[in-house]
C-alpha cells in the first residue's frame, strides 16, 4: 500500500517537475497532537511517531527523525523502501543539507506550505539557493493522492462560560484590540488553536486531549471572523458569536481573508507560529502593512485570572480524589495477588477521573510504567503490548484530565513492593529537587533558566541528571503544554510572572532498572516587596499525597522533611470531605501516620506552599 | 579653564560645520581603566567618573552618565555650563535621542571614531538618519585643542617568560593561525590590550592596575606586527620579537596596516571590541575580505593552562600570607586603641603584598570600607576624604595584587567590634551563598546564568538580594575582569569550561548600616564522567581565612559548617610555613580554635574544594 502511494506521489512529482517533495509531519496550526486530516506523513509511510519529516525523490524515500524513534522506525517501516536519516546524532545531516548534496543544480522542491513553519521554509530556501534550487508551494497537494482524506471534525463548538473562564469574550477582544492599537495595528490573523479558543471562550473536540476548534481567526476593529468547519457552529454558538461580533466562515476561505481587508489595514501575524502558506500569502497581499510580531495572546493567556486559578485548585482537588482512589485500588489489587497490566491501571485512573464532575477527557496519553519501563523516556504502552504490574520496585504514572475548571497533569512514582537502596536514593534525590524548586523565592524578572537548577542540584551533587525540561506551562482547559514560560536549562529570556502555572517534574531514569519522576503543578504568586525587590514564589496546586516511605531520611534536610509532612497533611485535610471512611483511613496511613521524623520543630515558613 | 576649552571646541565645530560633537569617555582599546592620553572627557569637563559621554553644541554642553555618578557630577562640574543628563532612570533620554529631538534636519555630528565602538556609532548613525543627519569621523580631533595632550607611556615592554605563562609565543601564534585558517582567514587585527599581551607573552605598565602595552597587533601567516610606541621596544624585547617573527611599528601607523595587506588577505576583526575608526577603515579597504567575528583569543585566554593555574595558586598563597598579616595588624592596632583610616588600612595591605616576591602592583583600586561605607556600591575613599576605622561592626576590604604568577582579587568582611544581630545574619546568609556556588556540581554546557542562583538563594529565601553580578573571570597577570564567562542572572549563552577562573562574590548592602561581601576565586575543574554526563565543579584558589565568629550557626547546614571549618583548616595548614610564631598562633585562633560545632561527622565529599 505504501508502495502504491509512493508511486502515485512520484507520478505527481513528474507532472509538477519536482525533483523532491517534502511530506511534513505537522498541521497548519503547529498543534502538538496532529488531527487525522493532517497525518500526511503517516499516510505516506505508516510511521506513527510524533516527530519526523519525509523527503521523496524518484530514487529515494527517506524519513528524518531523532533518537526517540529509531526503534519505532525499524518496526513500523520494515519492508518499505524508506531509509532512516538519523537526527540528534553527531553525524546528523538534516534534509535540507541532504538535498543540497544530492539534488541537481536548479532543482525544484515541492512542499505543502500550510504544514510547514515560516522558519522551516526560509531555511530550506536559503539552503537550496546554494544550488540554484527553488521551493514550490502547493498547498494540500496531498488531496489528489489521498482520496479518502479525513475532513476536519464537525463536533459542535461549545462556549466555556465566564463561570469557568472568568473573563468575557467581549473583554478579551477589546483587550486584544487595544494591544494591536498600541503596536500601531488594527487587525490580527491567528492560527494557534489554543490562542483562538482562549480568546473567544470556545472549546471543541477536534484534537484528542486538547479541546480546541480547528480554525483561523481574523480580528479586526469592528468584527472577528472565525474560519472553521461551519457544521460546528450550532445555533447557540451562532447566537453567542452574533452577540460578540463574531462571524463564522468556511475554514478554506481563510487564505483569501487578506484580499478583503480595508486598504488601511495593518495586520499583525506571529511568524513564529503561523504556517508558511498563510504568512507568505499575507505578505504578498499586504506588503509592509503586515507586521510580524509575537502574539500578545500568548503571555496574556498564561497569566491566569482569579477564576481560572480557583478552577485549577478545584481540578486538582478532583484529581487528588481520583488519584487517592486509584493508588488505594492499586495497592489492594496487588495485595490480593492480582497483577493488573499497565494499561489496566491507566484505564482505571481514567475511569476514576471520569467519575468526577465536569470531567471532559484525558489531557494527554498517560505514561503508565512499572520497573524498568519507567526508565524509557517515551514509553507508550498499548493494550496489545504492555507489561504486568508486579509487586516489586517502583510504578510511575504520569496522567492528567481536562475538567471544565482546568487542565491537570501529575506524575507520582509509588513503591509497589520491595525497593532497592538505589531506588530509595533516586526517589529521595528527585523529591528534593521538586521541593527545592517549589519553595524558591526570587525577584521579579527571574527567568526559568535561572531557577531550573533548584530542581537539579540535589541530583547533580550526586552526579545524576535527567535529560528533559523541568517544567512547562499548562493551559486552562487547553493544551497541557503551553508557553511562554518554561523551566529548563536553555537560556531563554522569558521572566516568570505571578499567575503563571508551571509544572515542576524532575526525574531520574536508569536504563534496565527503574525510573522516578515527581511532578507537581505550581502557581507563581507574589510574595511582597521590600527594599531589595519585588518577590515571587510558588504555591503548589497539586493535591495528591507523595509517599514518604521510600525516602532516605539522612539525605533530606529537616526543612525538606517538614515540607513533605506538611504537604501530605494538607492533602489529607483537603481531601477528607470527599472520601469514604475506608479511603480516609487508607490516606491517613499514607500521610499523617507516615510522617518523617523531624528533630527540630516545624518552621512555619515552610507552610507557605498552601 | 573648562570655559576656554569649550570655546576652542566650539570654534573648531564652526570651522568643521559640526552641529554637535561627541566627546567620548573611552579609549581605542575598550580598556576598563582609560590611559591619560584618552581622558578627553575629563580634559573637556573636569569629570573624573569612570562612565559618561559628553555632547556639545553651540548652545549646550551636556554630560550623560548614570545613577552612580550623579553626586560626583554635582561636585566636580559645579560652576561649569555642563548640564547633567541622567541615564538608568525611568525618564532617561540617551544622547542620540536627545540629538534627534534638538538638532536641525540635515545636521552634522563630529566624533572621534577611534574612541567609540562600532555598535555605538552605528546606533548613532541610525538614529540621526531619522533627521537626515550624518556622522563625521575625525580621529584625534582633540589634538588641536589639547596642546599638552599626554603621549602613550614609554615604559619598556617586558617578556613574561614561559616559566610564568606555560606556553611560548610561537605556540600561541601558531595556534591562532590555525584558528584563523579554520575560519577561512589568514590574518587578524587585534586591539584588546589583554588579548595582545596574552598572545605575545608581553607585559608593560601602560595602564594603572593592568600590566598591558598600548598597541594594535596585526597577525599574518608569516609575521606579526605590533603597532606601539617604539620607545617601549628595548633591545632584549626586540631580540625576542625577532625570534618570534614579530615586527614593531609606530602606533600611529596601525590605521594604514590594511593598505599593505596582500590581495588574497582575508582578515578577521572582532567588531564587538574593535573601535569604529579602525573597523570602518578595514571595511573600506578590504570590503568582503574583512570577516567580522568573535576573537578566538578571548576563550583560549580564559582557559588557563597548568602553569598559569599553579601560578594562581601561588599568587593566592602570597595573598593569604599578606592578608593574614594585615588582619592581624588591624585587630592589634584597634586593640591598642589606635584608629587607622580606611586608606591607612589599604596602604598597609598594599605594603604587605609588596613584601611578597614577584609582586608588581595592585590589581585594582581597593575598596576599603568601615560600617555603612561598605553599603555604598562604588565607595572610593581617598587619602583626603575617608573614614576612620572604629572598633564596631564590620569592615570590608576588596583588594588584589598583580604578581608575576597571577592576578588576585579577594574580598573579606571581618568583625572589628560588637555586631548587631542583623549584621550576623547578613554575614551568614552571604557566606551560605559563597559556599553554595563554590560547592556546585554541574554538567558540561551549563552556563553562568544557570548556576548563579546558588549564590543568591539563601539571601532570596530571606527576601534579600544584591544588585551586582556574582562573579567575573580574571586574567593571568592581566585584567582583573575578563570574559567570556560570567556568573550573573543575565541570560547569556556562554558555558562554563574547566580551567576557567571566576570570582564568586555575593554581597548584601544596607544603606546607612553595613555591607557584607565574601569573595573567593574559584577554578572550574573536571569531576569525571558517568552515564548521566560529563561533570564539572569548582576548586577554591583563595587562601585567606573566613572568620566564623559572626556566623549564626542555626542558619547554616552541617555541610556548610563543615565546609567553612575545612576551608579554614586548610588555609591554616597551607600558610603555616610562611608565618612567624606569633602569626601562626593568631591564625590558629581565627581558624582551628574557632571552628563551628558540627554535630555529625565531617563528610569527606565536602573536602574536595582543596
Amino acid at each position: 500500500m505504501i508502495k502504491e502511494r509512493l508511486a502515485a506521489l512520484r507520478n505527481m512529482m513528474k507532472r509538477e517537475r519536482w525533483d523532491a517533495v517534502v511530506v511534513p509531519g505537522s498541521d497548519p496550526h503547529s498543534s502538538e497532537d496532529v488531527p487525522s486530516r493532517w497525518m500526511l506523513r503517516q499516510y505516506m509511510s505508516g510511521f506513527t511517531g510524533s516527530y519526523g519529516d519525509i523527503v521523496v525523490t524518484q530514487e529515494h524515500a527517506g524519513l528524518w527523525t531523532d533518537t526517540r524513534f529509531f526503534i519505532q522506525f525499524a518496526k513500523e517501516l520494515a519492508g518499505t523502501e524508506y531509509v532512516l536519516h538519523k537526527l540528534r546524532v553527531p553525524e546528523a545531516e538534516p534534509y535540507p543539507d541532504w538535498m543540497v548534496r544530492t539534488l541537481p543544480n536548479g532543482c525544484r522542491v515541492g512542499i505543502d506550505g500550510t504544514c510547514m513553519s515560516v522558519a522551516e521554509v526560509e531555511h530550506l530556501k536559503e539552503k537550496l539557493s546554494g544550488i540554484n534550487g527553488t521551493v514550490v508551494n502547493k498547498p494540500d497537494y496531498i488531496n489528489e493522492l489521498w482520496p479518502d482524506r479525513p475532513e476536519t471534525p464537525n463536533d459542535p463548538i461549545f462556549v466555556l462560560s465566564e463561570t469557568y473562564t472568568g473573563r468575557s469574550t467581549a473583554d478579551k477582544l477589546s483587550w486584544l484590540r487595544n494591544e494591536l492599537s498600541s503596536r500601531n495595528c488594527n487587525s490580527m490573523m491567528l492560527s494557534s488553536l489554543d490562542e483562538i479558543a482562549w480568546l473567544l471562550n470556545i472549546r471543541s473536540n477536534d484534537i484528542l486531549f486538547t479541546p480546541v476548534t480547528i480554525s483561523y481567526l481574523l480580528v479586526e476593529t469592528d468584527k472577528a471572523t472565525l474560519y472553521t468547519n461551519l457544521a460546528k457552529v450550532v445555533p447557540e454558538v451562532e447566537k453567542f458569536f452574533r452577540e460578540n461580533g463574531i462571524v463564522a466562515k468556511p475554514y478554506e476561505e481563510a487564505i483569501d481573508a487578506f484580499n478583503s481587508l480595508p486598504s488601511d489595514a495593518r495586520l499583525l501575524m506571529d511568524g513564529r507560529t503561523m504556517n508558511f502558506a498563510m504568512f507568505s500569502k499575507g505578505a504578498e497581499v499586504l506588503n509592509d502593512r503586515l507586521v510580524d510580531g509575537i502574539s500578545p495572546v500568548i503571555l496574556e493567556k498564561a497569566l491566569k485570572n482569579d477564576v481560572e486559578i480557583a478552577g485549577f485548585r478545584k481540578a486538582y482537588l478532583k484529581d487528588g480524589i481520583a488519584q487517592t482512589k486509584f493508588f488505594k485500588w492499586l495497592e489492594e489489587t496487588l495485595a490480593s495477588g492480582a497483577c493488573p497490566t499497565e494499561m489496566d491501571a491507566a484505564d482505571k485512573m481514567a475511569s476514576l477521573r471520569r467519575e468526577q464532575e465536569n470531567y471532559l477527557e484525558e489531557s494527554f496519553a498517560p505514561i503508565t510504567a512499572i520497573g524498568e519501563n519507567a526508565a524509557l523516556p517515551h514509553y507508550q504502552p498499548t493494550h496489545e503490548v504492555c507489561s504486568t504490574i508486579v509487586p516489586k520496585g517502583l510504578y510511575l504514572l504520569d496522567s492528567g484530565g481536562q475538567y471544565l475548571e482546568g487542565t491537570t497533569d501529575i506524575t507520582r512514582t509509588v513503591p509497589v513492593g520491595p525497593l532497592t537502596e538505589l531506588e530509595r536514593i533516586d526517589y529521595t534525590l528527585v523529591l528534593k529537587g521538586t521541593i527545592g524548586l517549589s519553595t524558591a523565592i526570587f525577584p521579579k524578572g527571574t527567568r526559568g533558566a535561572n531557577i531550573d537548577i533548584l530542581a537539579r542540584i540535589p541530583l547533580w551533587k550526586a552526579y545524576r541528571n535527567f535529560g528533559h525540561g523541568t517544567g512547562h506551562g499548562v493551559g486552562h482547559v487547553l493544551c497541557c503544554h503551553e508557553g511562554p514560560q518554561d523551566l529548563r536549562q536553555n537560556v531563554y529570556d522569558q521572566a516568570m510572572h505571578a499567575r503563571m502555572i508551571t509544572s515542576v517534574e524532575p526525574g531520574l531514569y536508569r536504563e534496565g532498572m527503574h525510573g522516578v519522576r515527581h511532578e507537581n503543578m505550581i502557581l507563581c504568586v507574589e510574595k511582597g516587596e521590600n527594599e531589595f525587590g519585588n518577590w515571587l514564589g510558588f504555591e503548589t496546586l497539586t493535591c495528591t499525597y507523595i509517599d514518604p516511605s521510600p525516602c532516605v531520611p539522612e539525605l533530606m534536610t529537616d526543612e525538606e522533611k517538614a515540607w513533605l509532612n506538611n504537604y501530605n497533611r494538607s492533602v489529607y485535610t483537603r481531601l477528607l470531605p470527599w472520601l469514604s471512611e475506608d479511603e480516609k483511613l487508607w490516606l491517613r496511613s499514607k500521610t499523617i501516620d507516615n510522617e518523617l521524623p523531624v528533630p527540630t520543630p516545624t518552621d512555619d515558613k515552610w507552610n507557605d506552599w498552601d
